[in-house]
């Protein structure tokens, strides 16, 4: 039954019980961290075979130990092309962060400008945030002092009417966003999205869209969503330097030991290797002749991420399960269910998710801040919530989210008795 | 006979006999490349173990293929603090490229500052650069528009006495050098050059030397250069925040697969471990393991170190030696004798290092450009050539340096004759 139209005696009781389950928890000393998107040691234990490659020569014969190659040996370039459907040229390899490319991409406009002004000369300027959203992103954003407008996220991606409208503003200089099982929604940008983005027609000429496919080989069913390749919509209105893309193989190898790649137009790749030609010698060729004799190539990649989800869908489905028999019909939440990507997206009740939070903590179990998935860490609604199911044990997780399940109600009822 | 007071017809008949060896060589069809600072593949196997480590947990039980650690595992942490002889707490591990930290660096200087007021808010702004030095670092300050001011290299350092004087000027915001076996000179700061540095009072509150100790552990011989530790001198008169150093072992290790490490005060690192924050969810750290299963401790890198002198001290021999019997007593030309480092620097006749080195090309021997080692590569007195003798092999060297030496002398010849 319905929480908001229970009798007040009926939700008092419902409270009480719930009071009481939740204060057995509080006994079980549990010590659970579902903040991030990590990996399980399972999932890790996937890729182990690519710490047996010794080789050290890459096709060409140069050796990969040495100085050289600004942009990723040949080989590497080839396979993360294909996982991006772009051509070589329009391809970089870098570190083991896409983070970290972002950021110095962001850096880089502020310095020396997307276009014939350095967004650090232009006064204020601002980033279109479609939310909720990742918060590393909105970190960035932050750091270099850019004020972040809130773009709602739609069933088809963002709301494109807003969006169009606020790109109207030449302050308005660009946006981040994770187009495929977007972080934290689970949403993949729809035909139309992809398209309408494409030919948007900013004031700004030094508008700019970093597309973090962070998620683009991350299926968890057989079902997975299509996207459109951003590229291939911008040729047919000439806006390919309007995008960035990255990834990396975060999720696919090693969290923390793998390769982030760049994907952009010919003005962009050479804007970008001119400063990268100042930055460095070049990155890990090895750790990039590692990833090639592991993955080898797009088949080898496929059939990877199908071991992960192997792993990871059955965690998806003991959250998803659980918020359906516990919080199903009562007016507390509302979630989604992807088909891809790292989170599930729970939305409390309004004015309830810091309240949840704070109660999973105080039972042990630490989630994704209330507000995270929202620039300056304000959810306007204070409603969503980021569930990261992939690194806890399914036996962990069935417990947390049981816990989880009964702050949500919790949170719900005490802001219904008002207590 | 030195060629300046030889007769005209004398000098004219060693021009055509230098000519006609010149020629000789050109037959040759050599193809070296001497251009750059690279180990040799002898010195890349030193290392080879290093990629048979598969342990993927840190001693604290972390797992390093994971996310998570900013600032580098501990053991890791400890190797590189000893090797530099600071804090644990002063130190940070980094990717595989101390230019890119540097260069990082400066960027967050840019936006953020090292004192109030970001340095790309403060209009025109300088560096004082030891000449001859490092052409990566003039590369960083020119991709920011960064002002570079030569300071003449003595051989105690740079001449403090100049810059003692530059420093007044508040607009002056800072110094790259590499104060042990300095490149290309191979010079190391003598004890009062470090003390004068550390006690220097520059009118800029946000003044910064990028202390890039690439050299700390390289010595070439048994007679070794000391240099003070920066840290410590700075702390008498509590210039601590004046310094950041930074070091790698893209010259222990792998040149293209090593790690990079950065010390600095504390305000320092907590400025850096700010913006790291939002750059980054940290560097790869099973290469961190890598490298100190296979250094373990500074006895470690000690007996790596000799290895390497073991195969490159005989390159510089091969070029010291050329240069006594070939150029000696002619004033055509003078160079160091370092004791460590990667280069000997060669000062010919002036107004000759441009056709000296055209002059190799033309042969087949690629040195690095003349005028790379002062800023916007402009060398004042057209003199300085850097010889990088690590990546040939002996007998390549020697064919080399036979063909250098001949180039040095028919420049000047060409010169004093007016050709």
């Amino acid at each position: 039954m319905n929480f908001g139209s229970m009798p007040v005696a009926e939700l008092e009781g419902k409270y009480s019980e719930l009071m009481s389950a939740y204060k057995n928890f509080q006994q079980k000393n549990l010590k659970l961290d579902m903040s991030r998107g990590k990996p399980c040691t399972q999932q890790l234990e996937l890729s182990m075979d690519m710490l047996n490659n010794t080789e050290i020569k890459a096709e060409s014969g140069l050796d990969c130990r040495n100085y050289g190659i600004l942009d990723g040996i040949p080989e590497c370039k080839t396979l993360f092309a294909q996982m991006l459907e772009v051509d070589e040229k329009n391809l970089i390899v870098m570190g083991n962060s896409s983070l970290n490319v972002m950021f110095d991409y962001i850096a880089q406009c502020m310095i020396h400008g997307a276009g014939a002004t350095p967004w650090a000369s232009q006064g204020k300027i601002k980033f279109a945030c479609p939310v909720p959203g990742y918060d590393r992103h909105f970190g960035i954003l932050e750091y270099f002092g850019i004020e972040m407008i809130n773009v709602p996220m739609l069933k088809s991606g963002p709301d494109m009417d807003v969006l169009e409208e606020l790109v109207k503003d030449s302050s308005v200089k660009g946006m981040f966003c994770v187009p495929k099982y977007s972080n934290p929604d689970g949403t993949t940008y729809s035909d139309e999205t992809v398209r309408r983005i494409a030919a948007l027609k900013p004031a700004a000429e030094d508008f700019r869209i970093i597309w973090d496919n962070a998620y683009v080989v991350h299926d968890l069913k057989e079902k997975t969503d299509p996207l459109l390749n951003i590229f291939d919509e911008c040729k047919k209105y000439s806006s390919e330097d309007m995008v960035i893309e990255v990834a990396s193989t975060s999720k696919i190898t090693f969290a923390g030991a793998g390769i982030a790649v760049v994907a952009a137009s010919d003005n962009n790749i050479a804007m970008i290797k001119k400063r990268m030609g100042m930055q460095t010698i070049g990155f890990d060729k090895i750790n990039q002749l590692r990833h090639v004799a592991f993955l080898k190539d797009m088949n080898g990649i496929r059939a990877h991420m199908r071991r992960h989800a192997e792993i990871i869908a059955p965690k998806f489905n003991v959250v998803l399960e659980a918020f359906n028999s516990e919080l199903s019909g009562k007016g507390v939440a509302s979630w989604n269910n992807p088909n891809g990507g790292y989170f599930i997206s729970l939305n409390v009740m309004e004015g309830c998710a810091k309240r949840t939070v704070e109660l999973c903590k105080q039972a042990g179990v630490v989630l994704t801040p209330a507000g995270a998935t929202f620039p300056y860490g304000k959810d306007p609604k204070d409603s969503n919530i980021r569930i990261a199911p992939t690194f806890p044990s399914v036996e962990e997780l069935k417990l947390a989210v049981e816990l989880l399940c009964i702050c949500v109600q919790l949170a719900a009822a005490e802001k219904l008795l008002n207590k």
